[in-house]
């Protein structure tokens, strides 16, 4: 088991991204729903983050997710708040409604109740969207509390964007 | 000058506002400028919050704060993001739009950058409202870093929250 994020390391995965979106003129947003606004916290620890990055919502309930996002009621009921056609349709969402090229999404069972046979606490749904790339989804299943659950969440949110970010620059 | 707030004691803070929501059957959500997330993260960083914390917009830039919240465009030119008048739109445009009682904004400069004269750095306006109270909007002054702002800030959010509950238990 890797050791658990420090706000350090995250905080470096953070200014990294926006000195990437930053030389390319670019936008960012987050759509949040277990990581509650954690991700979007990273963001805005960074001095100067008001210039790449422009929203962070905290969708927790699944009223938010629909009424903001746009993720359709027939995909809460059938799928889940916490599968890849939830997190995929919160990151279109945001890309639909946010003047942001670049869009996270985060769902999943940070614990310590919630869990289920099916979904155990730890698993989580990370979307990534934006530039000329196809949105994407990968499910996690982290190991710890609550708190070790939501950083590891948000480190690989981050290390997404960055690779991305990397990929096409 | 008092001690940075440290997560655990804002983390008691909003595990004490969780208590006496879930009590009530009450709904909280957050609008958030210079925090960035942060009072959303303290929030969701208790276990069993979905129960009583329903939103989080994080909106950073003007255009989030006028799309998501109706903040006027002419509140945002005359008295600015960082204005009594821009957090009470913000309760009340999140009051409007989210299923919930209880709402807080907050807008500041957490520095280093943006000071000026008139609002120097450490500049935070903070918004509450719900229940059958009037919107209200404290400005403070906070010293430290951006780090020690943005904790304070949400200090200070939390507290007047916490507050209010109390007073019309």
């Amino acid at each position: 088991m890797t050791a658990i994020p420090t706000d350090e390391s995250l905080q470096a995965i953070a200014r990294t991204i926006g000195e990437r979106l930053l030389a390319r003129g670019q936008w960012f947003g987050t759509a949040e729903s277990c990581t509650g606004g954690l991700i979007a916290k990273l963001c805005t620890d960074i001095a100067g983050s008001s210039a790449w990055f422009e929203r962070g919502l905290v969708t927790y309930s699944n009223a938010a997710k629909r009424e903001l996002l746009g993720v359709s009621a027939d995909t809460l009921q059938r799928a889940g708040a916490v599968s890849a056609e939830t997190v995929q349709e919160m990151v279109q969402g945001l890309l639909r409604v946010a003047p942001v090229q670049w869009a996270v999404a985060v769902s999943g069972i940070a614990g310590p109740g919630g869990g289920s046979a099916d979904k155990p606490v730890g698993t989580v749904w990370i979307g990534w969207g934006g530039g000329e790339v196809a949105v994407s989804a990968s499910r996690f299943l982290f190991e710890g509390d609550r708190d070790a659950v939501r950083r590891r969440s948000a480190e690989a949110a981050l290390l997404g964007l960055e690779a991305l970010l990397q990929a096409t620059r």
